[in-house]
């Protein structure tokens, strides 16, 4: 097992990386001062897997814990699944010491974490994600938040939890398309920040694949590394962490265009990434080089890099001025540098569709 | 015009108190730092008195307004007001930097801040209380939220407005009955932290009710400094702010027991500071002319200091166990120990029945 601290003063929190770790949630849990009342917020399909040994281990530390089953899906993440946990916090009693965890993706994390961010105001909150996009995104920096018919995100609250257990042996029971859309998010890093992590998946991408438990520890707490430096920096996204958007404005304006329901987010981030490192080499802030690398590991770990046949690229400039990132008509890129290099740029639909057009 | 600030770190905003200010409260934003787009919340009673005059002066300074009026009470204020403001600002395409301004009393605080502190997780938000109750309660502490059906503000975050604009003219426009209730909060920091302000309302009541401005000023900006005292050593409530609940965890009871459309919150709070107060004699904290002294004062402003003859003290147990103040099964309960200090003490319902009996 390995520890990383996300430091953020009275709102640091540990995050546990390591192999058969949701046995021991439990115990983990009251390590780190916690006890009482717990609700267990998740899916059914988690449910089948996981609810029970995390009940057990619950119990066994002297928790007393409430499953509290949600539907599955993006398109559920709205007000009606959050007023779900409301309703079962205040039938249950929960006080101000009770706690919420999330055992599934980031779909159930930022449910559950808006739910603790906003029941009395604030409950302890513990993560334990069991998809690799909740391991190496979510479980870092605080977002939580739903959907509304309009965009994705908008409501929400930044919200540290207490504490993140992640398990990679959870990862042998996702399907392989999801672990290669958390992969997305691992190259970001790699692009972004971080030009040994890249390195290293270029190295060992087959090896990744095949869920070598070793070097999914590996990405895993280096991913949240290179994320808990952008969030110790710039908690609250007022600037600087932004460059984790990088591939996320034409990533997340292609999820809205094929209504979430066509792309995993990491795919439409592959794409974004590509399209994001293309265009910093138009306007000469990347190497070609570079760009040849970003694409190339893109579709090595089985990721799409271009947009479909029947989606123009004009279609997506509504998406991303609704988008947070966009301020006063100006979209704000985050362009590459070269790998481990990135900057902002702000730029106009118009200089976007003729870049890349 | 007074100035005090609310000392949070990088959450410090200013409270200007005054006659008049109403008037120049887009030039005080401006001052703050503000700009571009304003939701002005309000409902349909305090826009007739001071919509004009608040979107004049935005328009003045350079803000681009836009008026979301909500139905008026307490009862509306719920996850659907909530849902009116959020689907407002997306149809008007408020970004990270576009403001919310509650215009109004607390529930328009409440509803206004807990969407400024979601939206986006999170926009600048702005107060311009224009009752009592909200310019020395909720003007300070950064409580936002809604109710739900089975009690009072269970659902809410904790969030700082960047400035508050509280004018002592607007209660010239304030129904009699809510002014006397605002000063109830008044009395509780007298009685909790404040031995002159206490004697200060002793010795000027009628000049108070009678609306004088200068005594408004003075106890407006004394009954932020005494609640920003404690709201800068404990922001999120964790333990010592709850000394701010002195009279709240009877009053609350109270209000939910009779559907919160029979008394004020202040009302409520007149009778729960009577019966803490007698209370924390009977437990042998507090001098029985403490006691006296405060009932007077309650009964001198015109608030009740008894509980209705159909109501008992048992039917309010309930209500004060679903409390945030309860953990594990025991009230905490804040206690006078003579005017001007105060402390906590742990009681069951059944303690609390037999002292009270």
């Amino acid at each position: 097992m390995q520890t990383l601290t996300v430091q953020l003063s009275d709102r640091s929190y540990p995050i546990q990386v390591g192999a058969e770790l949701i046995e021991r949630v439990g115990a983990l849990m009251q390590q780190a001062g916690l006890r009482g009342k717990v609700a267990v917020v998740t899916n059914p399909t988690v449910a089948q897997l996981y609810l029970d040994p995390v009940h057990e281990s619950l119990s066994q530390a002297g928790f007393q814990a409430t499953p509290i089953l949600l539907p599955d899906g993006e398109e559920r993440k709205n007000l009606q699944s959050l007023s779900i946990i409301y309703d079962r916090l205040i039938a249950e009693r929960f006080e101000r010491k009770s706690c919420v965890l999330a055992l599934g993706g980031g779909v159930i994390g930022d449910l559950a974490g808006f739910a603790a961010a906003t029941y009395l105001r604030g409950v302890p909150y513990v993560q334990v994600p069991t998809t690799l996009l909740a391991q190496v995104d979510s479980s870092v920096g605080g977002k939580t938040g739903v959907n509304h018919d309009r965009g994705k995100n908008l409501i929400g609250a930044f919200y540290q939890p207490k504490l993140v257990v992640s398990d990679v042996a959870a990862l042998r029971s996702l399907p392989h398309r999801e672990l290669v859309a958390g992969l997305a998010e691992v190259i970001k890093y790699g692009v972004i920040s971080d030009r040994h992590l890249f390195e290293l998946l270029e190295q060992n991408l087959p090896r990744i694949l095949a869920l070598d438990g070793e070097l999914l520890t590996r990405i895993v707490v280096r991913s949240c590394e290179n994320k808990a430096r952008v969030v110790e920096a710039d908690e609250r996204e007022d600037d600087y962490r932004a460059v984790l958007n990088f591939g996320h404005t034409i990533g997340h304006a292609l999820e809205t265009a094929t209504h979430y329901v066509r792309f995993l987010h990491g795919e439409a981030v592959g794409v974004g990434m590509a399209k994001a490192a293309a265009l910093s080499a138009h306007l000469g802030f990347c190497d070609a080089r570079s760009v040849e690398r970003v694409v190339a590991l893109i579709k090595q770990a089985g990721l799409p890099t271009e947009l479909p046949s029947d989606v123009l690229l004009s279609d997506l400039i509504p998406g991303m001025e609704v988008d947070k990132k966009a301020a006063s008509g100006k979209i704000k890129f985050v362009i590459s540098e070269g790998l481990g290099r990135t900057r902002f740029h702000w730029l106009t639909a118009g200089e976007i569709l003729k870049a890349l057009g």
